[in-house]
């Protein structure tokens, strides 16, 4: 169904950057403050971006050439940068300075 | 055991550089060739790289402010540069040359 397909389309989005507004407390990090920040971050697919290396790492794997390690044999929608650091003021008129919270590039790394 | 615990700090190294020496035909691209090359790759765990940035969007995450994406709220270890192109002969004496094959740094990102 058209919902369906729209799902799916959403799920295939070339990696972007993507923004909300949203309030510090929002942010989940433990302040409390009302003020509102912009929250940048990486969103989507990096089918296009696969490597040699990635299919080569993907055989060793499956060959038991690399066994029982943390390996990432696919790219990562990441940050390439992160915007400058974040201030603000709490709830209990503190103020605080936030860094590499909000994304300023993004890329399949 | 012993062993248990051998295994589990196996999977907890943090992400280094790691290399193996293997022929063109465990490279699984296709080629079929006896020469060996130097296949480095990326391996371990980015538990201490975790930024303000993977907290919020853990957050926005399960706060449902983001839904149905396609995003990576935690860091990849994966290669930073590429070494140099690889080339080699085939068994049918062709020659090929593979780019982005081999990691030359690995980071958290």
């Amino acid at each position: 169904t058209g919902s369906r397909r729209k799902r799916a389309r959403a799920r295939h989005k070339p990696c972007a950057l993507k923004e909300l507004e949203v309030s510090v407390s929002e942010l989940g990090l433990g302040y409390e403050s009302d003020e509102t920040v912009l929250f940048r971050y990486c969103s989507g697919t990096c089918e296009a971006a696969v490597r040699s290396y990635d299919l080569s790492l993907k055989s060793m794997r499956s060959r038991r050439k690399i066994k029982k390690e943390k390996v990432r044999a696919r790219p990562c929608c990441r940050p390439l940068a992160y915007d400058d650091d974040v201030s603000f003021l709490d709830a209990y008129n503190r103020y605080y300075t936030v860094n590499e919270l909000s994304a300023k590039e993004c890329g399949c790394v």
